[in-house]
């Protein structure tokens, strides 16, 4: 834990001073349902971005990523409801017409706006009504709507994510904070759906940027709901510098500190996703250690985060190793059977690649908890690797037999 | 469709001549269940084999490979209900001790016996009563119990399956038939938990194993039900020979018709273990063309055979071709969005990228039917691979909450 750490009771996007947010309905969504958000800045902000891996990448992803090369920025706009991805030229001039809209409003350049859509892929957005909506958005813009942004980028989210922290920095009172929606489409490289940061810490743009891709690594970058990663996933944080420490910037003392303390706010808001996966019921994470290389310990990660039978097993309470074993053996890493060691919060269900001694009521007792540890020691190496995934269940199916 | 071919009604593992089989209930399942099946040949034959690609192998794995490459065989001792996996060196006592018991029985030497298992990983085999059953499987062996022994290696099957032809090769009247098991853990390399094929052919052992191999590669190794790969598969190919044709071997002109012959018969069982794949509804053909590579083309088919949300889209009968496009933005081959045509048995939802004119009723009236063919042209290059695959349904979830 960081010196002076403090954590924000309900804090949110709007923590860090000088930023403003809203969330509404303008009906991109069915009955009446939040589905257009706004992050405003009083100031012009530095900007750390990080967005999806995926090759087919939706219209405002590639448009947000453009304006984020340009420089500084003011402003987000998302809308839940519709990915506004596969749309072509149309979707791009879409995206632009957001922001257009949005930058005409608040009165500041398009490229200081940036843009992001959750939602179906495949379909176009309902521009009338988005642009009738936005003039009501800037309007309801304030400082204790932060909980209203974050409802309106849910799509198939149970409960809106929020988290915000504040500590000394340089001898200054910095504060981080974010939202995140996640759900389904979940899987590394990126990790998330959306989320969005905010802190009134002085950084340079270089320094903001490596502290976000080293953030997103660690946290948003190791999760996995689906083992789908989404055309739209974008992580945008934003620093408005009003804190006015010395600049954080290469060589000085403390960018360690606000690295940690990003990284915090951003693990915080990734198990929040996870969490919040879609249908799931237990949050699991898996520790890989003792691989060939850290590469090596990734796949096997990957592998049993990725396996239907392993996480159907969960959802069922059932301490099922052998289907770890079987995911370890086909994850394309190094493994030898006899060396694998594998731990339920600790307790061994096998050793050296066969049943340990720990009565299975015991790892029943784990397994049926919401949240558990599995170990997997593979002694070969000093390659490690966590990551946080959840069971499979019913629920999911259900929930993604449509759109 | 080859010359002369006939598909023979109810064939199985003993339509070729000499070769007997069994399946009995000895105890590893409770209930009654079969779970102990024999294939058993007057002669010895030629053996073509391939086995799982996990590293994880089970002990019967092991054992049988070691006999496979010491020359001909004459048995196959299969179990369901227990994978004898993850069981070290007990596991590979237990699997000698079944080869033992039927070579004894049998009279035949230990080498000339093949052992599968086929159930739950890490659990041991009950040894008594498995040895205890051995003597009266052989004693009930005989030419119309091959359905007995496909009934005695099913585990989650819902169904026993069984194929056979008959075609002339070199003036002689050929039979192939076999018997296969699917259901969980289907995914290529290989593609099947176990799949057993007698002929009467004459064939040398290195033209048999190259057959085998050809015949996989365009058959098992091209399904995927949950993308797991099992530590368990096998299948085995036993050619008695008694044709007498004049010997298959290089440069024999018929080798081709041989080829062909034994690649229809595994396409069939590979069929109709995806049409029995756990907790499934509908059987889909993904058709990957104009692909840079046909490694391209593979990953594209296999990204989409695997993505949860793909699949639990089918089984909603919703023609959600944007989440096949994120598929094939993640699956890590070559794609260009805006070059991306997707079809839905020969009728277009995506033309270049972008939803096509195709009413949705109409694609909905595709994808409500039990089986259909998803056709996507990349127009990169000419990479072609077709992979057989389901859809994903809560019953599947089901299924597998525990062993």
């Amino acid at each position: 834990m960081l010196t002076g750490l403090k954590e924000i009771n309900n804090g949110g996007i709007t923590s860090a001073p000088g930023f403003k947010a809203a969330g509404i309905s303008c009906g991109i969504k069915s009955g009446g349902k939040s589905d257009l958000a706004l992050i405003a800045s009083d100031t012009a902000c530095e900007v750390g971005a990080a967005f999806t891996t995926n090759q087919i990448k939706a219209a405002p992803v590639k448009l947000s990523i453009q304006h984020v090369r340009r420089g500084t920025c003011k402003a987000i706009i998302a809308n839940s409801g519709c990915a506004n991805a596969c749309t072509g030229v149309q979707g791009i001039s879409d995206a632009k017409a957001m922001v257009e809209a949005v930058a005409g409003e608040l009165k500041i350049a398009r490229r200081d706006t940036l843009v992001c859509s959750t939602g179906p892929i495949s379909t176009f957005l309902p521009m009338t009504k988005l642009l009738k909506g936005i003039p009501q958005l800037v309007q309801k813009a304030d400082v204790k709507s932060g909980k209203k942004a974050a409802e309106a980028i849910m799509t198939t989210d149970t409960f809106s994510k929020e988290f915000a922290i504040t500590l000394p920095i340089d001898g200054k009172r910095v504060t981080i904070g974010g939202i995140a929606k996640g759900a389904g489409m979940i899987h590394p490289n990126m990790a998330t759906m959306l989320s969005f940061i905010t802190t009134d810490a002085l950084i340079d743009k270089v320094t903001l940027q490596k502290c976000t891709l080293n953030a997103v690594e660690e946290t948003f970058n190791r999760i996995s709901v689906d083992g789908d990663t989404s055309t739209n996933d974008s992580i945008i944080v934003l620093a408005n510098g009003l804190t006015e420490n010395n600049k954080l910037r290469k060589g000085h003392a403390q960018v360690g500190r606000f690295q940690e303390a990003l990284t915090y706010v951003m693990q915080k808001l990734a198990r929040l996703i996870v969490a919040d996966g879609e249908g799931i019921t237990k949050v699991v994470e898996i520790q890989i250690q003792g691989a060939a290389s850290t590469a090596d310990a990734k796949k096997h990660a990957e592998a049993i985060a990725c396996s239907a039978l392993v996480k159907c097993s969960w959802a069922g309470g059932d301490p099922n190793w052998g289907r770890i074993m079987a995911a370890l053996g086909y994850s394309g890493a190094r493994v030898r059977e006899e060396l694998v060691d594998i731990f339920y919060d600790g307790l061994a269900a096998t050793k050296g690649g066969l049943v340990a001694k720990t009565p299975l009521t015991k790892l029943k007792k784990i397994t049926r908890k919401k949240t558990f540890t599995i170990t997997i020691d593979l002694h070969l190496g000093k390659g490690r690797y966590n990551l946080l995934t959840n069971d499979f269940t019913e629920e999911y199916v259900r929930i993604n037999l449509g759109e």
